[in-house]
């Protein structure tokens, strides 16, 4: 499988899918900016009156609930079953999930009612999702969760889509594979919203190519790659973030494919 | 006319004058920077308690409608129709317009209620609002429309106001004249909000020197000259944009002025 | 005193405290990264529904108002209540303060109401609020202030808090003791933010650290440090902040306290 993955990326570049946003208004710059390193075309957009027709002509939507209030939570559950209406693929990152029960709520309202397509969080997220009391604080992954790989299989299978938990190393399952992915850098969890760059990253992978477990597993390794070879060139977390941008936009994908490390378990 | 535009660059930093944006959340914090390093003091408020109080004390009012919601663009007609009235010269960047009906609606109601001094957008948003549909997708700029400057003058005719369109080559009328502008980066297209940006630059521009088209070519020309000095300094489109504040800001006005490519046609 | 500010920095690395911000979206993320870079753990969100759960958990509460609206200035009283309520310590960042009446009824409201743990702002802000029509102008600090420091001794006083004015010289007291901090960059005036970004240094630092004046000048002084060696590392503003993440995210403790210029008055 793992010989493939440079088509996904090159069919990023052909395609320029335009990725619909409702996300955050911390990290947002930096997700239009990656996203666009990426090889998509980012448009943020959260107004009722606006998303209908924006979700409907997007090649992927992109839900992120960093900073959400009633206003917007109505337009990504607006944005999202316009998108689902029209065949567009739906990802939905759940920033937060166990901190407060207001995210919890709103989490698994767009889980339950929405079904995106692709559930995204990292370790501490996901492990609340499955229902575990995973040790979330704030909204860093600071902790260990042994069967994490276990828990990502589980609510894939549960929800009939595909789950990504990232951390040093990240896993993905489409509720029957599970892989577990170890490319990244430590300087990651040094910057604010790489998570959320690593959704809107992807959201230009399943806009281009569908939703497909490869499809993930592409462009996860592509951000990671990038944030490896960033890490080499950078003097701290300012130098490594805007490296990661030059990075990614430069990234060869036969070198990207060449230095994935995925394993199926 | 070219070998005047120093003279508008050294009024800016003189002045300092203070630009009041009611813009998106994208992109806001490259506005503000950009603003300062153009010469100018920005102010970010969008509280409608808040606008009345700051559009009558600036030298300028920029609006950009990235990301419109119903609140914000009441206070876009609020800020401007304050503006309007204290001799405040403003600017609208219609951001989208083409791409979905709230967003026509409102550039529609601003354009023919408020009556900005200057409108801009790329091409695609540009020819849209001059009534042909153009090939608006999301906020790119990714049409091509071969007769954009007509467009452009009959805009600025119609208004009586500055058009600007941006593009690979930039068009500038005030209804009786028409410039076309060609310097600038391809990079400016790998990273978002360059037009926001250069909108914040124009703010200064027209705070500083008034409105008049030889104002709106010199803050075009400053931006585009130090992003042909930030592509010569960069790795890609992080270091890109890093590089164009440091040579905006450092930028003399006698340099820009010699490389000014600005044509009358 | 000064012999021990390298403890204050090393116990916030240790902690890696949890600072809630509602804070503006100019400047968030910006904030959020040099959270992380001073060793904290930066967390946004300012739903009405979300900031009790987050400010019962959080080491430090940061409330700035440069963007405020009705939602995130009821969302800022509630949080700062919540905070106080649990012992947790809130700073209060004045922005813009005496530019408009709205922002001067909020910070008045929030300053009588909540009673913040620290009150911060620019000289111009500071002044204002201590009584003194300043030459505030929008958000900047363009006004010399000849009698700062009595202000901010007697504004301390005042309301039993610490008070923070920032400017060329930042002036601290807690309204026995007053102190003039003189390290720092010029390049901090050419980046919007700055100030922004200093505050949520600070509330790493009260957040590990608890309350007090020595937290305070500890944490101003780690900021203005990197700021010293981020400026001989730089090309202009836009370089400065990438390197004042670096450098701040580098700094030994050791080396902050004894390059730190502190001077009791």
């Amino acid at each position: 499988m793992v010989s493939d993955l440079s088509k996904f990326m090159d069919a990023v570049r052909e395609k320029t899918p335009l990725v619909h946003h409702i996300t955050n208004y911390v990290t947002v710059n930096d997700c239009a900016n990656i996203c666009i390193c990426s090889g998509g075309s980012p448009v943020m957009t959260d107004a009722e009156e606006d998303v209908v027709d924006m979700s409907r002509i997007a090649s992927a939507v992109v839900l992120n609930m960093g900073t959400l209030n009633r206003r917007t939570v109505d337009s990504m559950q607006l944005a999202g079953s316009v998108a689902k209406k029209n065949g567009v693929p739906v990802l939905f990152d759940a920033v937060g999930a166990g901190a407060t029960q207001y995210r919890n709520m709103v989490a698994e309202s767009i889980i339950t009612k929405l079904r995106p397509d692709v559930i995204k969080g990292n370790s501490g997220e996901i492990s609340f999702l499955a229902g575990v009391v995973g040790g979330v604080r704030g909204v860093d992954s600071t902790s260990t969760v042994d069967n994490i790989g276990e828990l990502v299989l589980g609510l894939a299978k549960k929800y009939e889509c595909i789950v990504v938990a990232t951390g040093k190393e990240d896993y993905v399952s489409d509720g029957k594979s599970l892989y577990v992915l170890s490319n990244g850098s430590d300087y990651q969890g040094c910057v604010s919203g790489t998570g959320c760059m690593l959704s809107s990253v992807l959201g230009s992978y399943i806009g281009a190519n569908g939703v497909s477990i490869c499809a993930i597993i592409a462009g996860i390794t592509a951000f990671n790659v990038a944030a490896e070879k960033a890490e080499s060139d950078c003097k701290g977390p300012g130098s490594f973030k805007v490296a990661l941008f030059d990075q990614l936009f430069k990234l060869k994908s036969d070198e990207m494919a060449a230095k994935a490390k995925v394993r199926k378990i």
